[in-house]
């Protein structure tokens, strides 16, 4: 069996790994390029694409901006899973409105802005604290700005005004206070199974993700059904195939979705280690018509990111349970440069071993470690 | 970190899939033309084997039967790791045995033959119920002979005589009755501190290992500490660095040593989801200077060798918690292809999961594997 990810990065390498036992090849598209690449070395195969994709059994993405053009060419064998619309949908923040509106699923009150002048209307229907996102190409905190006042909008405005707001519309989102932010990871099948793994709770720090705490700790079994029933609809609605992340706000005991991510996600990494089959191994058996098994998790998990920094010490590894992901890149400021999942069999002893953690990693790139260690090493069980 | 292994094998492969996500580059050998070859496809690399010896922060070996000049331009660089005396003991049952009888260590009472005649010295002082093993390129079961009855013996001098014992001596060893084959893996830093795994059972069939259980049912903490010991006194007198596998019969509350494998060993394919590190991490840890971590076994765990057949069905993947690896090789008879390793919760529970397995897997080529299925299922706890 042989995959072929859009995308070159440290998913469609850890696709790779977890495809290997499985007699399933996976080869990356460099999509800058459109060269097919090892998914680890990142060197040149000897195939080119349009051979590539002959070959391949199947066609995913690892990111779901994708260039158009390469996303309907693969499209277009029948062989890409996720489908099309479900990547866009990723990609494209009106029509992600779109479809959870349309599937009565609760999200942030927004309003979709084609014009400056409609944020005078938001700010009346909203109110002026706000969340202002570009709808495509926004990723990982960028594109994105905030109102706190309506003082600010002038200046506002000022700052958008080089926007072609026909082309690429904003979405303006009223500003929710909510506990946490928790994801779902689940995976559907061409038979239309589905199953998730339990919800993870996921710390940001300046847009990005740094810790991934799975499972969430105090989850009612209502509140995990009512993110499987949310996953199921969108699921469903897409006739999706393959792994597809939901981040949600909890506000309460509700849940808004914020986000989908058409795709292995990296609050999902977690369960590498700490479920019985990893969201990689799930996103390959959904995509080869493989059963799923079970994907329960029998540990509690923290997956801490490694971003912008490679002054480590691996002595961390001498903590039990401790697994190091290394992805090979070189260092950028906000670049993700691996990551590290401890697991342990209570939140307590995760607490614990995440303060052990702090020895081996320069505080400043790691900024929510020590209190997380805190607060969980405050849990029970 | 890059490390370079003799062999391209599976051994190979998995030691690939281990190493990458720690940022440890790992190549291979092919030893039969001295090129350097991806662990995983096997396809020729961009460089030649002096200088993959030079870049490599580590060699080692996948198998012991690397040619000798191979082993000592290894030896010669100081990177070998387990050192070239520890791989000749494991390719040569004269130094093994010698080995044992030096540290005291019990095993198979045994004659080493140099000369035909000696067969009747051995007959008289060992019995007429012996194994007779050609001291080198022993594997799977190739390269021995046993003598059940002393009638036999002309016969047996006859198939023997074209053989130079000279140059390649036989062990002959008195056939000992006992109750089953435990091996266990253990891995012995630079540093010198060494950590095992619990021991393991191993059910062969015709010469070669088809399943594999861990941790054996029935160890008792005593037998457990024997097993340990053992270990222990073997690799701190070969100075050892890495994973060596110590095969062992169980003679009551006594332990024989049978073999050495100075490597990663298929009877500890289990530790790949059974334990916190698999072998395969342990010894590349080892090998780096790395930590070993806690190396405990979570889980009962079933490896089961997939031979000589490639007619599975991968529907097997819906019971919980079971694992396909495939090695992408061509079909042969008692080739082994891949394994399966299924973990549960209780032995009982991992009885049930083989026996639900025999529904995927051709019976012919699975001997041993419904009769394990039934025995598990009756153990408690």
């Amino acid at each position: 069996m042989n995959v072929l990810v859009y995308g070159d990065g440290q998913l469609a390498q850890m696709m790779y790994l977890a495809g290997t036992p499985l007699g399933i090849t996976v080869s990356a598209v460099d999509v800058k390029t459109n060269t097919v690449v090892h998914p680890v070395s990142k060197e040149a195969l000897a195939i080119d694409l349009d051979n590539a994709i002959k070959q391949a059994d199947a066609l995913t993405v690892e990111f779901e901006h994708v260039p158009e053009t390469l996303l309907q060419q693969a499209s277009a064998t029948g062989k890409l899973m996720p489908n099309i619309d479900s990547i866009l949908v990723g990609a494209d923040r009106v029509r992600e409105k779109q479809l959870l509106e349309s599937h009565n699923i609760p999200n942030c009150r927004h309003i979709v802005v084609t014009d400056l002048t409609m944020l005078d209307e938001c700010v009346e229907q909203l109110g002026d604290k706000l969340i202002i996102k570009s709808s495509r190409d926004g990723y990982d905190g960028y594109g994105q700005w905030r109102l706190q006042d309506v003082s600010q909008l002038p200046d506002l405005k000022q700052q958008l005004a080089s926007l072609d707001l026909q082309k690429v519309p904003l979405v303006v989102e009223q500003m929710v206070t909510f506990e946490r932010e928790l994801s779902l990871i689940g995976v559907r099948t061409v038979y239309g199974d589905i199953k998730v793994y339990p919800l993870a709770e996921n710390l940001h720090h300046k847009g990005q993700l740094h810790v991934s705490v799975a499972p969430a700790c105090d989850i009612s079994p209502e509140l995990q059904k009512q993110a499987k029933d949310i996953f199921t609809t969108l699921a469903d609605a897409l006739d999706y195939v393959g792994v597809l992340a939901v981040e949600m706000f909890q506000c309460g005991d509700q849940l808004l979705v914020n986000e989908l991510a058409p795709r292995v996600h990296n609050s999902g990494h977690w369960s590498i280690e700490g479920a019985d089959v990893s969201q990689f191994e799930s996103h390959l058996r959904a995509l080869n018509a493989l059963p799923i098994g079970s994907i329960e998790a029998q540990k509690k998990s923290a997956m801490v990111n490694i971003i912008g920094c490679d002054d480590l010490d691996l002595k961390m590894l001498g903590i039990a349970e401790c697994h190091f992901h290394w992805y090979g890149k070189t260092v950028r400021e906000k670049r993700k440069m691996g990551h590290i999942t401890v697991t342990a069999n209570s939140y307590r002893e995760l607490g614990n071993k995440l303060e052990l953690l702090t020895k081996y990693v320069p505080a400043e790139h790691f900024p929510m470690l020590m209190n997380e260690a805190e607060k969980l090493k405050q849990i029970d069980g």
